[in-house]
C-alpha cells in the first residue's frame, strides 16, 4: 500500500510574495513533507538557489521517485517569451524562470501562475470537478484568479490570464497597487476588509474591533473575521459591505462568461457565508436574470494548502501529457 | 463558375429589436440576396411565420441547393433548455426557437446570440482570422460580443455568453435596461454616444450638434459621428468621452482574458479612430503592462451585413460538423 502509493510523487511549489512553500504530494494529493522559507530580501539568483535547495529536500523527502515539480507563482507569465512578465512582490520579472529552475533541478519543471493552479486543482479535483465553465476567484491580499470554459483552463495568448483583480468595477476610482484605476481588488479583496475594518472602528468605538484597534493590534481582514465570527457588529458590517462588492464583480462574470460555478478561495474565504452571501444576493439581483440563475458561488476545495496542490496537479498534468 | 458557386449556399437571417434581415449567402461570404421586414408589433406566431415567408423567398431567390439556415438573434439563449431565455425587444421569450422553425422550414436550422454570431465571423474570416485568443464587442444601441479562447468559440455553461454590455464598470451606476447598475453599455455603446451629444450640445450653443439639436434633430450617436466627422469639436468631444469609458471596459477584458485582439464592430464604430484612438489610449495607460502591450484593438471587418453573414457562418459551421 505504501509503495503503490510512493510511487508516484510531484513537488509542489508556491511561490508567493511573502513566504515560499514546498510540498511533497502523491496522486491523492495527500501533501507529504512541507517546507517553507520566506521570501523576502532575496535577489534573483538568491532566490533561484533557495528554491532549487528546498526543492532537493523535498526530492530526499519524498517516499519515491518524483515525477516533476509544479510551480505556482504570484505573478504573470509571458509564455511565449518563456518568462515571468510581471511580479510586484518577487525579484522575478523578465527572468526565463521555467528553463532556469529546469536547468538548476535536472527534472520536468512546469510554471504557471498561482490563480490558475488554484482553478486547475479545483477543477479537476475539487469544488468544479466535472465542471466545464467555471470561474475561481482567489481572494487574499489581492485577488486573482482563472478561468475554466468548454472544458479547459483559458490562460490568454501569452498565458498571462485571468487576473480578475485588476477588472475595472469603479470607472476613474482609488489607484490599484498596478498603477490602474478602479479596480476589483481594491474593492473585494482581504486587504479591503482590512480597509473597511479600520473605517468601521472608528466609527463603532464600542465595538470590538475597535477595542482591538486600540490595543494596538493591525486591523487586518484576519482579524476583522475571526471578530465577525464572534459576533462582533461592526466586523460582520465590514466584510457585508465588501461581500457585496465581491458580488458586483460577480455580476461582470456571470454575465460574461455564463459559468456554472464561482469557485472563491483564497486567505478571505475564511469569512465563509459572511462573505459569500452578499456577494449571492447582489449577482441574485444584479445579474441578467437567466444567467443569475445558472451560476452557483462555493468556496473552495482546497484551503491553506491550495497552493503547493495546485502546484502540483500542474505538474502531474504536465507529466500526463508529456 | 457561377455554378461552382451556387452549388453552395445558406441562409443568414439578424434579428434584431427593430428589423429582420435576411439574406442568400455563398460561401465566399457574398450576400446574393437580401430581404428586410420591420419586427415590430408581431406576436411570437407572427413573427416566426413572417421569418419562414421571409426564408422561403430567400430559398427561392438562392441560385442553387440551400444547406442550412443561421439565425443570429438580438437574445440570451438557453442552449440547455432549447429555448430563448431573454430578448428585450423580441416576442421570443420563452420560445424554443430552433425546434419551432427547424419544423416550419424543413432544412437544418442553426441558432447562436448575435454577438456570437459576429465573433465567429470576425474569427473565421475576418479580422480575427488565425488568432486564438480574441474578444468581440458589438457597439450599437447596446453592447454584445464573444469570446475566442484556446481556439474556441466560448458560450458558457448554458449557451448564454458573452454579454460584455453588461459588465458592471461602476459601482452603485446608472441603471441598466436589464434591471442591473452601472453596466457597461450605458456609458459606452452608441447610445451612450447620443446622450453624451446630447449634453455637449446643451453646453456648446455655437456648435454644429447644437444648431442640428435646434432644428428638431434627434440627438443620436449616428448624428454625433456624422457631425464629429465634418470637424464639430463639441461632437468629437463626445466621441472621445465615451471612447475612453469604452477603453475602460476593455482594460477589463485585457485583463481578463489575456487576448491578442479585441475586435469592435457594431453600429458605433462608424466613428473609426475618434472612438478607438481614445480607448486605445486608456488600455495602454491602464491596463496590466505585460497584457496591454500584448492587444491590439481594431475595427470588425463585416460591417453593414456582419449580422446576415455572421448566421451565415453559423450555419456553415453547423453543416460542415454535421
Amino acid at each position: 500500500m505504501v509503495a503503490a502509493v510512493a510511487a508516484n510523487c510531484v513537488i509542489g511549489v508556491d511561490i508567493g510574495g511573502t513566504k515560499m512553500l514546498v510540498g511533497v504530494v502523491d496522486e491523492s494529493l495527500g501533501v507529504l513533507h512541507r517546507i517553507q522559507q520566506p521570501t523576502a530580501d532575496a535577489d534573483t539568483n538568491e532566490l533561484l538557489d533557495r528554491l532549487a535547495s528546498m526543492v532537493d529536500e523535498a526530492v530526499e523527502a519524498a517516499p519515491g521517485e518524483v515525477l516533476g515539480v509544479g510551480f505556482g507563482v504570484a505573478g504573470i507569465l509571458d509564455a511565449k517569451a518563456g518568462m515571468i512578465a510581471a511580479a510586484p512582490h518577487l525579484p522575478l520579472v523578465g527572468v526565463p524562470f521555467e528553463a532556469l529552475m529546469g536547468e538548476r533541478l535536472g527534472v520536468p519543471v512546469a510554471v504557471d501562475n498561482d490563480g490558475n493552479t488554484s482553478m486547475l486543482a479545483e477543477w479537476l479535483h475539487g469544488a468544479a470537478k466535472g465542471v466545464s465553465d467555471a470561474v475561481m476567484l482567489t481572494v487574499g491580499t489581492g485577488i486573482g484568479g482563472g478561468i475554466v470554459a468548454n472544458g479547459g483552463l483559458v490562460r490568454g495568448s501569452s498565458g498571462g490570464g485571468a487576473e480578475f483583480g485588476h477588472m475595472v468595477i469603479e470607472q476613474d476610482g482609488e489607484q490599484c497597487s498596478c498603477g490602474g484605476h478602479g479596480h476589483f481588488e481594491w474593492y473585494a479583496s482581504g486587504d479591503a476588509i482590512g480597509r473597511a475594518g479600520e473605517r468601521l472602528a472608528g466609527r463603532n468605538p464600542a465595538s470590538a474591533l475597535a477595542a482591538a484597534a486600540v490595543e494596538g493590534r493591525e486591523v487586518t481582514g484576519a482579524l476583522v473575521t475571526e471578530l465577525a465570527h464572534d459576533g462582533d457588529a461592526a466586523s460582520i458590517e465590514a466584510i457585508v459591505e465588501v461581500g457585496k462588492r465581491l458580488g458586483q464583480g460577480m455580476v461582470s462574470i456571470t454575465n460574461i462568461f455564463n459559468p456554472e460555478l464561482i469557485v472563491v478561495g483564497g486567505g478571505a474565504i475564511a469569512a465563509g457565508d459572511l462573505l459569500l452571501g452578499p456577494a449571492r444576493e447582489i449577482v441574485e439581483r444584479e445579474a441578467l436574470a437567466s444567467l443569475g440563475a445558472n451560476v452557483s458561488i462555493v468556496p473552495a476545495e482546497f484551503g491553506a494548502d491550495a497552493g503547493v496542490i495546485g502546484a502540483a496537479v500542474l505538474a502531474f498534468e504536465q507529466m500526463a501529457q508529456a
